[in-house]
């Protein structure tokens, strides 16, 4: 199991790189608006919905065995993504990451 | 296969009432916001991220057979459904009643 605590910022830049490369986007948490979250986030595109929904299972699947759960919303063939640790006060953690790298893996050996 | 025309006004207080009476909201467009969907929307909450998940697999076969998808939302065990018909300038048609009907019978044979 993964660490609930927060990516310290020290190793955000190397840890995130491969993801942020990949086009994952690390959303600041934002002061003025209190429940803004750090979190990571990217929109997946597919052919169709049942690409799209495929992905989704196979990421339930991962997520559900990880006890780590994603916020997304689906319509059509894409799939808009956002993780956070709410354990580790709605910041990233290792567990996203990990998450991250596993869709990731999952998209590149579905999408067209 | 339903008419993917906009219901008219007539009837959309007889065939929406059952979705009404169970919790699903008729959120009307809105000329300020030219994007805004005349849509049905509802939230259901599940126990867990199994079963909200399993409720999206059942609602995701019958949509991909009736070639009408939802806008959805899920984190955890919470899942936000937004029904609008595209090709009927985005208004509620027959195919977002017949799915949504299809979502109350799913959700009601699975919560808990």
């Amino acid at each position: 199991m993964s660490a609930i605590t927060a990516l310290a910022t020290s190793e955000k830049s190397t840890i995130l790189a491969p993801l942020l490369a990949a086009g994952w986007k690390l959303q600041p948490k934002d002061s003025n608006t209190p429940k803004a979250k750090e979190a990571l986030t990217k929109t997946f595109h597919f052919s169709d919905f049942n690409e799209a929904f495929g992905f989704m299972t196979r990421v339930a699947i991962a997520a559900e065995k990880a006890d780590h759960h994603p916020e997304w919303f689906n319509v059509y063939n894409r799939v808009e993504v956002l993780l956070t640790t709410h354990d580790a006060g709605n910041s990233v953690s290792k567990r996203d990451v990990d998450l991250a790298t596993k869709m990731e893996e999952f998209a590149s050996t579905q999408r067209k």
